[in-house]
């Protein structure tokens, strides 16, 4: 495998965009070949043409067999995601696919078994892991500086709900959301979870509960080294976008806290002011997205498993409908029961 | 009612030496006439004169018999503390109890009826509830400042296991450790609890297991108001004490973070180093223990409820009792369930 | 020398009150005999009922003539301190006494030759030696944790000016506010001040001016190991009583912060809010004089040197006196030339 | 004058290549037409390649006498920027320089009176106003919050010294170093410095003082709206790049603290560890930067004077000339005096 690898994209959204941007000027010795979306419009095409992007297609297929291209960057709609990975693994692609992978175990697992047998990499973009605050805190964890972690807590709210179309395609919180925790938690602790307890209530709009989802919720993990993971969500944190992680462990313990929108501390006569902890994940998360590209990269180049893999994806889901169920049912419910 | 009151204390160990230090050199407009304490050595008797004791006695009821005594300190063991409060109660003595008044909810009832009927007053000893930070943590809640209450975590560790022993005789970490984090969970909150799910599992010392207990231990608490609370415990923080609140509302969030031994930093080449939180509750809580006993004078002279009450101290076995029951069944439990 | 110690105060107004409250509640071993003050009205007989204190004279040489009295705590007005040092060290008493020891270089120096002759242990009251947060730097840079010292940076900002008659009567703001952060820069650096250059201005209240006086001064020192330090006061921070320390050295740095009310932060969608630094220094530094005279007491026993001593006292005056000439004449000055 | 400019630079070393790069990829509307540098060598060659340099020239005088080219931007050795700052004014270009615009004051003048008669724009590169954290502490100060400024301090610590080479040739600490400080100093103020008091030492390495210069420098500056600044400096701060900003006012204080690496603390047994602060400027201030050229191009587009201008680097190197001034004769010295 040579160092220099030519790359297209399949999905020019919100992240799609993030992706191409830091493929264009901070990932280097790559070749952004490509782009294909189904909606090119005139905003697009000025943006693409600003940023320098060679190619728009509205053809999948144009970058999924193009010989030329070597990896694929899917960061289309969740219901493309499956299909395109079992395409790309086909064609010999190498594949970074956005979270998640599908919602449907038995279509997961076919995707992975494809990319298995085609023996191609797949990175599942879980960027969180890439955010410079956690993977201390995980370097802190793994390098047993702290110990057997026992306990991990994760505190993951957003600062205002999504618009409730949005709410009522998202599979629910658990799905939507709390992903990212469940796959923070297990990143962090190193372990599988076996058993998940989850509730919530409907706490800051009456329309998310109408719309059959919650917009609070608590979880407790039980894991197969025996850690306790804990996990609050709020779709409202009015003072920001509040992420933090925390893993106790039987030397000690790491905490992770939010990133500061700036150092400065203000003290008059009435008291001592902060500014507000950044907005949100374009605030927060900016820079986790070209550092998880760029393992990506390293990974195909030390020809090494990505991290957070195919495996990962799998996981997360299972342990997002396992909380759903519980949820449910309102009783503790092992990862198995959902695995079937 | 005068505003010099004349107290005895019945019991006179670790707890009882802290309230009659107090007594005697930060409560004003007190007199302490005597302490009754059935195991008086020589240590005691000269702890005693240092400080300024007036009289030890081994006989609880010279203090429960006595008329000029009006107010009543109880820190012996457990099991007497439903009897005393009892008699005093009868006596027409006000009360302080260290907590809990009983592990036995019926045993409690009746002891909270015969209270009810003398219309004597009664505190129960949660004394976090008078940490500075816990104080200024709840009156931002209680003000308003963050908006309702949605989410509430509560992170309660100790620094080392107690003995063995003591263990096996405790009741149970959720009725021994976690006492103090369902009252503080309460008072920040302000509404009752109405179910709870608790998890834990022996991952400190295998000792603890086989004496029945657990020793790291994860509650998941649904209040009446609609709002969510989550408590993790462990026997053992190699690094301190650790205790924090943190409350989470519609307007806002207010986090109490764990005291700092001094303010000092230090930069050095390797990294910057702070030293460690203080060890345990007597550095922790010192002060909290005269602020409550200000508290419940404070209360007697102006003839309003003490805060935490009987009803507390009621309410927090209650929990515990669920919780247990919780842990061992794996399912959340009502608080209606074990109220009988 | 025996491990119990007789003692007698000699003033008892606002410095005086805490140390006899000091040694009433906190000092263990220690007798407290007599307590001098030359106005004993009915509110100081009545403090001093309620506290314990034996008994009140007019009279300083009822406690400076008394054989049993071993020890004298001299809290009396400045211009007295030299002359009952010199009685008592005469009476073969040790002695604490309150800063400065007088305003005087030839008055300071007969009266530590009075002290040297009569071989008593004399210490002089600089209680911020004993904050916990200083004594914690100082054995930072004492243990060589920081390496050598080069930059010593010292902030200490009072919240609001005292009456204009006060300063009117202060000796001025080097003498009377900056003498406590002399004492702390020799302390921390570890060695004597050669040169001060001192500037400053009226920025607060132009009374103050007129008093002749300054508000706001910063100070440079050059120390004969080769540091260098800063200091800067303002009689008016409006935010709170503002004590900071940082040493600077070849391996490190270390700060000293200022203490917190409490560890709360309330994060709100305006802002973040901490609550003001305690207000002065009864709030900040109460801890500190019974540190301090702990210290005291236990050099006694050890019969070592106590620390800050009589040539701490005349350093420090020293210090001023040429940040003073350094001031008027707008020019680095020697202490040399002050020492005559 | 449109929107959208062509830009030449001169000078492609550290400081030129960072420019560069912003122009290219940060920098909205903007081409870059041609770069300037006597030494062209392979390396710089493959690097302009990469990041899409589309010329370059040893000949700076094909970018100053380029009619399309309408901005130059000068990062060539400090001895050509006040020839090219002319040059280019002549020729009606807009300039960005980099500090200083010289180090003689009556080169600055004349160059400035050409930019003057030319009617062009001029920034100067002081990078660190436009730092996240000091750009909010100067708008604290700016809008009044902390009232009238009366104290500002500022700590800036280089991690380790340059070469001895460099050191020879940089003009000294306070022309090479402080100057940044003096800068900071004014801009935070919002006023002019009238007389400085400098001192220092050669504490770190003693071929620093064998060059001629000093490696350890305090100043302290009044300002003519009677504010009194601190500043420190040392070439070795073996904790990292030490850059903060404290402002002190008549209704409060502002303090900006140190960017962290991270926001993770580790307690363990021994001690809370918290990561080294950023190493160097490249670390800290890189996002300055580009923030820097935006608000050139923006001041550039709405017609208005850059900030840092002319003026300001005229300021900064009398301020540093009296700083030089005043720690050979050891006494304060007025502006007035180095400006003739």
């Amino acid at each position: 495998m040579t160092n220099f690898f030519t790359v297209g994209v399949i999905g020019a959204g919100r992240i799609g965009k993030i992706h191409i941007e830091n493929l264009l000027s901070k990932i280097a010795n790559v070749n952004l070949k490509n782009v294909a979306d189904i909606n090119i419009n005139d905003k697009l095409r000025q943006w693409a043409e600003e940023k320098g992007v060679p190619k728009l297609t509205t053809d999948a297929y144009e970058i999924l067999n193009d010989p030329e291209i070597e990896i694929v960057i899917i960061c289309s709609p969740t219901d493309t995601h499956a299909k395109y990975i079992q395409e790309a693994a086909k064609a010999k692609k190498h594949i970074f696919c956005e979270k998640p992978i599908d919602t449907d175990i038995m279509r997961i697992k076919e995707t992975l078994s494809v990319v298995k047998e085609t023996e191609v990499k797949l990175m599942v973009g879980f960027n969180r892991r890439f955010d410079r605050n956690f993977m201390r805190c995980h370097e802190a964890v793994a390098s047993g500086q702290i110990g057997d972690p026992q306990i991990v807590k994760i505190t993951s709210r957003d600062p205002a709900p999504p618009p409730i179309e949005y709410i009522k395609g998202s599979g629910g919180i658990f799905l939507d959301m709390t992903i990212h925790d469940w796959d923070m938690a297990r990143f962090q602790v190193g372990s599988e979870v076996e058993e998940v307890y989850a509730t919530g209530a409907v706490l800051i709009d009456p329309e998310i509960g109408k719309a059959g989802d919650i917009d609070t919720a608590v979880s407790v993990l039980k894991f197969k080294n025996g850690a306790i993971g804990i996990i609050d969500n709020t779709r409202q944190a009015v003072y920001g976008y509040d992420q933090r992680v925390e893993v106790f462990g039987s030397k000690g313990c790491v905490i992770a806290d939010n990133e500061a929108t700036n150092t400065v501390r203000i003290y008059t006569a009435d008291c001592t002011n902060i500014d507000k902890i950044p907005y949100f994940f374009m605030e927060r998360y900016m820079e986790s997205y070209s550092t998880e590209l760029k393992s990506f990269f390293e990974c195909l180049r030390k020809n090494i498993e990505p991290n957070p893999n195919g495996e990962d994806g799998l996981q997360n889901v299972l342990v997002a409908l396992a909380a759903q169920k519980s949820y449910e049912k309102n009783r503790p419910v092992k990862i198995s029961e959902v695995e079937k």
